[in-house]
């Protein structure tokens, strides 16, 4: 047991440290201005840093498979996920943004060589952007076996129906590719061989993007989130992932790096917000002294930094199980960063706005965007009950079991 | 003690409950379709909903003078302001919207004769609106002796040169007033007798409304939150309020109704996000049975109801005692109203996000807006803290005071 | 509406503060010493207090009917089981301590004329105490479908076995009857009418009391919480009341005024906490200041204090509504309260035992012993988690039926 | 970085388990039960254990210094105070129990030669207890700074007048010498320079034990919390540790191990309450199903293991960082374990309660008691308020530094 970064990292952490401080803070406000010309597409501020990461080596570092990306482990990338997750539009800077990092990471593991061919390759070059079409307004998506969106054979090719919302990136004009979960087997009995993930090239005939989804007042350009009807759209059947009836099977394979990445960019987030909120106190004077010297902020900060460090710590743990033993076993230490990162980011940021008053809740400071990211991680990828409800389940059944075998007696 | 609502109150809420259902609920969606083409302006709606409720008697319900408005006590006034808090804009289709509803009070209670037939009038009609200047971005304003904003005698003219920031209602453009809080004596010892406040029209030379101020991404509009510079304003002497020195005294005024105001607002907005996350969590079906048949979620839906029942009692009690004691006297009661009932809003509306999904992070259940709004009022008229503080202050001594005499023994 | 209290419970409230000022606080500690040499009699003082109270015309005053007690409805009785509540044995000394309170109301309600004249005129001189057995340790009680204690038929006697534990007041000497709650009809296809509820003196041959249950650390003397086994005991079949399989029907009928009482004690204890907390703070020197300047302090006073406000005017309003629309009618206001102040008591004392340092968890403040009684509380008459559920159920299916009837568009 | 116990620790524990399973669970009742007859003495059945102990070289397992003890860092150590932590009076069979083994440190580190001649060796041997006499009852001792027992030179002795309570391990028979705190020299205009440690044998002249305190009603024998008046105790010159005036230093000294200890032994209760309410939610059925189906026991199960595994991670890294970097470095790390882990284990346990019902609360199940010495915890070495107090003025000072410095642009 050892809490200390490995050298390879602390150098890795280093560099993008010295990119961030370098390239990125400077430039936070002009990527907002350049985007209000132009809400869906590219900022010219993000395709230049995108040449300098590349340049300094900082490409893909999310991708364990050294021949694609960076070779880290999960152990490895996490604190850099981290470092990214401090400033909300940096992780693409590197190619290490979502969806594309999990959509990146499904071609690898489940594509046919002429998907990798047509879609990994410019995915890995940052060349496209991707979208992952799953969440639909019609059912309650967080059981995902209630998905409608039907997805059936005919001929050589298959043709989708569907109606899907909050599909992130998809509103981007560089958005080439949505992977779509749907049925191909709706009356299969065996409720999680129904599924299917299928490629559809966001240009494909009866791909109607309807408008753009709002997360709190945010429409979180340049990827948004879209309302996308698909009708009749008809794509090659080649395009199916794995085969009929593996959606769930790929699902899985996605999610664990997924849940790492997501939280440790939210304790990033954190972090900022609480290193804002310290510098803001120490500056601030209310009633004759900084607010840093009232008992309320200090212990506001004291608990930040213990929820922040719990967090993170359990997040490594999670990552270094899974590098161990795999995402299987890691199953429950998964689950358990997906109920504690997201809540512990919506409370540190909204003690941080709380500190700053009425800028915080604006649009100066960026901490009201960090908290409706946060707040949103609490419901992307399962609602943090359906995890507590998976979890307690399954630590019950494990404990009256540990002590029915006598292995602690109690 | 009788916890009934008068017949009085009975009464006028149901007429405001059937002019609710009649001509609020369902034009919900056409509001912010209208605000769409125009954000600074009025939309039409709310323009013809005015009339109606104009016709229905349904006008001023909130102004205690019953030559000017409805005649109501607070306690009368506080379940129609729940009412009302059920739609955001609702309350303005009744002239009953902050901060117009705090200026006209000032004006009627302190305003010369010429300041109230100038400007109290035409917002008694609804023809202009108004806002209330005090924050300022450079120093924490929850303690408003820090305002730097300098109003200074320059023969028969005051001229104003200041920062100020979240200035709600300023972007409209039927905005045609300002009360603005500033220094005409800085250097006077003691700190709560260097402000006053002035009258200062919207259109008069060196207001320079900079930008709009966003709350979690919401502009806000039509009201909107300004940032302005007041830069060499000039206006008359007779614009002064009530006399050099006398802003604090003045801002004491306005707080205690307006507190129930918004608190009771807020308790309608909790209490109809409490309604939907019922009626959603009955017809959501996930893992093969309703949400509402989930613990979590009944859990969810009884603690709300617990502790919107709570806010709503406590708020009612201070304006009770408002009524009999005064503002001075309730106190206590009234900070204890504006610390539990945003932050309970913010709980309620937060479960009620949760239950939705994604959907409810977006557009078309407003719930997310209603929670910005909530946000806002933990920081509005003093954060948290400060009440905090200030309530913890006086009932130390209080009880100490009590506990020397002998009144209880312990 | 109206917040105040009547006069005529302001009168009885002034009196009974006067007696809780002049012979109760000066005694208690006399009382505890007392109880070290006998743990399971009566104290003297308590003998000599009840004496002086029933002179002071302050007895039986939780009976609503005026030939049996002082008459008062549950409005006008709670803020007297507040005042009594501030003192854990105060409320014997008024003949208004749990269990018997309880007791009594069922014996008013639904005795025959043979128990009342056997049982209940010596509960109300306050000449023996009693008992409501109920609780098993071998089922979930929660459920008390669950009670699996056997009451059969046998000639002119029922026969009852079974095993209970947490019966409180079972172990004083001066308990001499039961209430017992048992199985008359196990194989009901209708779980609430299988069980009834029998009279049993506890000098019966088979019962057998076991042992003194604690709570933490406290044996509760001179009540006690009793593990007994019945065990062949014979009764009188006119010992059962009101009939066979009609206990849960008595079971209902006493639950509403008990939670009251049960809740307005815990409202008095958490303002007394309070009052300590604000009192030891103003005292205490650390780092150079009172506590009670520091803003934590500050801070637990104002969330305590709004805690119990809301929590007491809850109370209240459950009250009125009982007065006014029958137990039935108020069953979800009688579940707020009992979710609400148990837990809002735990915290407000929790807090005080914080500010009170290591003397805060022992003998000297009684504090640790209010927790120990709080947190009973929540689990008494069904944990928490079981009034939530029922609670949240009720509502989701109100809100969902007012919206689908179009009473609120939402 | 590395998130698995090292081989060595692995064994270790292996060996500790068995043990505790073996030979510590099996008797937990006989321990309370020999208690039952001799409140202050030593129960034979710890007698026994202890030989097996030693015998199986699981003895001072916590002493970093080989010569003396096991020779384990903080890290190695952390795991088996954890297991040990489960069963409340376990640490004592393994000689590993507070405040014997800060007292041993103390001795070990600042002890001269015939200190430890004549008081360390014992304690090694587990043949004599030990206290540690610094908390008042007349001062706030939060602010060691306020202890005002005197310690005055006369002669070849120092004289030691003082009123000490909650002096923890005081009331055992065995206990055979007092480490005390208190001032030589109150009038040092350095606070922090006026306080000495001095060793008092427990049955010097003068050391008068008035009673045992309790903490929620648990006399906590055999160890129990003394109130303990010294009047008038004289003691050789040679009886100072390390010198007058360095009674903080010492201080500060024990206090880094001490809370790493304590904050295992806490996370190993939570973890037992985890299990056991794991257990019992599967065993007990109300409703028709078992506790562990209901959706709020579920999240209560998967908050606890949440909470439960941040805490242990964040002890087990502030262990890494004092064996790599020292106390002093560690001091953050440290505050945050000291406000984490006790609240933590309260939160865990009280659910654990309320899973359990009524025998939650008593003593068949150990959990109140386990949860009064959680609460304690909060309490003992500073309530969390100071630490906060510490912590949040500590890292406000720091990130503003580093934002000066440019070390993260925001």
């Amino acid at each position: 047991m050892d809490f200390e970064y490995s050298d390879r990292v602390k150098q890795l952490l280093e560099r993008l440290r010295g990119f961030m401080d370098e390239h990125v803070y400077p430039v936070e406000k002009t990527f907002h201005e350049q985007l209000q010309e132009d809400r869906w597409g590219e900022p010219k501020i993000l395709q230049e840093l995108k040449v300098k990461a590349r340049e300094a080596e900082l490409w893909n570092l999310f991708l364990p498979d050294p021949r694609l990306g960076a070779g880290l482990t999960n152990l490895e990338y996490a604190p850099l996920a981290e470092e990214m997750g401090r400033v909300l539009f940096a992780s693409e800077i590197f190619n290490c943004s979502a969806p594309d990092t999990g959509n990146m990471e499904v071609l690898t593991q489940y594509g046919s060589r002429e998907q990798q061919a047509q879609w990994l390759r410019p995915l890995l070059e940052g060349e496209i952007r991707s979208a992952f079409a799953m969440t639909e307004p019609k059912v309650a998506s967080s059981d995902a076996t209630n998905i409608e969106t039907s997805i059936v054979r005919d001929g050589d090719d298959y043709v989708i129906n569907g109606h899907k919302f909050y599909i992130s990136g998809a509103l981007n004009r560089r958005c080439k590719i949505f992977i779509v979960m749907g049925k191909t087997d709706a009356e299969n009995p065996d409720r999680y061989r129904q599924q299917s993930q299928i490629l559809v090239p966001s240009d494909a005939p009866g791909v109607n993007i309807i408008r753009p989804m709002t997360v709190f007042g945010y429409d979180d350009a340049p990827e948004g989130h879209a309302e996308i009807i698909f009708e009749n759209v008809r794509v090659p059947a080649e395009n199916l992932i794995l085969g009929e009836g593996r959606g769930f099977e790929i699902a899985q394979g996605r999610l664990g790096p997924g849940r790492i990445h997501h939280c440790m960019r939210l304790i990033g987030q954190a972090q900022r917000a609480l290193e804002m909120m310290a510098s803001r106190s120490e500056e601030r004077i209310a009633f004759g002294r900084p607010l840093s010297k009232q008992g309320s902020v200090r212990e506001d900060i004291a608990k930040s930094a213990c929820e922040i460090e719990q967090a993170r710590l359990l997040t490594l743990k999670a990552a270094d199980q899974m590098d161990r033993h795999g995402n299987k076993a890691a199953k429950d230490l998964i689950a358990m960063i997906k109920i504690v990162a997201p809540q512990m980011a919506c409370n540190v940021i909204d003690r941080a706005i709380q500190i700053h008053g009425a800028a915080g809740l604006g649009q100066d400071f960026g901490l009201a965007q960090q908290y409706a990211y946060a707040r949103t991680i609490r419901l992307a990828d399962g609602p943090d009950q359906v995890h507590m409800m998976q979890l307690g389940r399954n630590l019950a059944a494990r404990y009256l079991a540990e002590s029915q075998g006598g292995k602690h007696d109690h």
